[in-house]
């Protein structure tokens, strides 16, 4: 699967500006690739990227239409299948972030077979993977997981991604979850995957590189979130990873969806975390805490915050969206 | 998904016993479900059960034709069909423990509608399972983890839950393999679920009941197993275990099918199943330890490896084929 850039971003006739929430995160971390937006005549969201018909699109070079908003339940509109199937009719690809499938519509997947277009369900794998094998593979990664899920850790992956990148370190972010596989063009759903392949499709996710290469890993869930801490740990196993980076939000007061779970603490993710970890990789460590502080009042109780982990863990605690990521850069750099 | 007994076990053109493992199994647990046995000619299988044609099973009062066999690449002969069709046609339904779908064959799923009849692909989960809640739910639950793949944690489930139905305990033996599910005649083959589900899977297998109810969950994997490890999280958070029993083989030198990877201590091994499962269940602990010592040379040694563990644990340790599990079933009857 590699889907192709530049792309259109298409809202529908979504709700309000959260239901364009993905494509939010892929205008946010790849503005070059995104030329346009087409939006239907109810639509609340906005991008802020010129308005684009689908002719308009295609002569701009336009190689995918981006499906990055979610509708009610998750489905396809009737409303959206007639700009579906002019981009296709265009010469577009099509890659859609939704649960129900693009190419599950009878109409759709024949006028995508006949125009020799490519249909991207990027919520659901469709290559086949390997049970892991635990082999240690050349090449370093890093992970980032979380107290909770939805904590930030595809923001600090790409942001260790793009310092990496300035830097002129050779690198790649590794996509997990459907933001991030449109961000990199290319991934795996992992909570997606049958789960006997989970760190097997890590792995592949995630393969043997030159020596000093970095793949970032974008985590997900949590191991002490009851819903999805299997997921965690395939992944986990799967990436080896020689840093980890533990993502983390102060103001949540109990587990994302679940009220009756408290959060664990900061110590004890980490060492769990490290622990499973070093089950493939017995030189994991944890490099730096990424602190979401964006609901925290007060600049003095923010620096605090960040000051107390990083003296308590000896490690860089920062917000990566105030501070930026070069502290866990330059403790990359240093492995 | 109920699969009707008494069962005719079809070994098909069996290679060897080896390959007729899932059909010993189920012999061994249910002989009294199991009336007889189909062979083709070239078998090389025998569970010394009557020989049977489908009009004698059918005759016999049969329900399920049980396609409990693996032949190589797990696909489904030609020359089994012309049975599967016959036991159709006789108003049996057909259970496959293979990864082939019977329910993919046009013939025999036509043949299946037509007569009414239900085909089961045990390893191919078709329920609708929700995310794992992690709510605490009534009723005791004993989950089989161990120290690696392969080392007796369904044979442990299914002799404790023997010893407990003959003192009387109302309990359930909850399957998440194959084997385990024609032997129980439900349960869900946990690591074919899409791992966002794997602890809702657990948690709908074995569901809220009675406060005294004991469910014993077949594990599977290891925690510390780098291909199944998410597999085993899962389930051990969606089990919300009051009781562990940790299965363990001595005579193993590396993780089963990774000879570059070592067992885990089992120190490591009850801390770190115990940790997890106290996420869900803050009141689990580990009630024994099931050693397998079919692999061990003389008696003395065993007894010693048994005296040792139990000493150094304070817990039961026994192997269950020559002990039995009296001594876990009196654990679990002061909890």
């Amino acid at each position: 699967m590699q889907i192709e850039h530049p792309y259109l971003m298409f809202l529908g006739d979504a709700a309000d500006q959260l239901a364009a929430k993905t494509a939010q995160g892929i205008v946010h971390w790849r503005r070059d690739w995104c030329v346009g937006q087409l939006r239907l005549d109810d639509c609340n969201a906005n991008l802020g990227l010129p308005e684009m018909t689908i002719a308009e699109a295609a002569a701009a070079g336009v190689r995918t239409l981006v499906i990055g908003v979610a509708n009610r339940g998750g489905v396809i509109s009737e409303s959206w299948i007639e700009t579906i199937l002019a981009a296709i009719g265009a010469g577009m690809d099509v890659a859609s972030g939704l649960h129900a499938r693009i190419t599950d519509i009878p109409g759709v997947a024949d006028a995508a077979a006949a125009n020799g277009g490519q249909l991207f369900d990027v919520r659901h794998p469709t290559e086949t993977f390997e049970v892991g094998s635990g082999v240690r593979r050349p090449g370093k990664r890093l992970l980032a997981v979380g107290t909770d899920c939805s904590v930030g850790k595809m923001y600090t992956a790409l942001a260790i991604d793009a310092e990496l990148t300035g830097r002129g370190v050779d690198c790649d972010f590794r996509a997990t979850g459907q933001t991030g596989i449109f961000i990199a063009g290319s991934g795996v759903s992992v909570d997606a995957v049958v789960s006997d392949f989970i760190s097997g499709a890590t792995e592949w996710l995630a393969p043997a590189n030159a020596p000093d290469h970095w793949d970032l890993v974008e985590g997900q869930g949590s191991l002490f979130h009851p819903s999805y801490a299997g997921v965690t740990m395939g992944l986990v196993h799967g990436a080896q990873p020689d840093a980890l980076v533990l993502c983390h939000e102060p103001t949540r007061t109990h587990m994302r969806g679940l009220p009756h779970q408290a959060l664990p603490e900061v110590s004890a993710c980490i060492e769990g975390h490290l622990a499973a970890a070093r089950l493939t990789n017995p030189d994991a460590r944890c490099v730096g805490i990424a602190v979401n502080t964006s609901g925290m009042d007060g600049d003095d109780t923010r620096v605090a915050l960040l000051g107390e982990l990083s003296d308590r863990f000896a490690m860089p605690a920062l917000d990566p969206v105030r501070e930026g990521v070069g502290a866990i850069a330059d403790a990359l750099e240093r492995i």
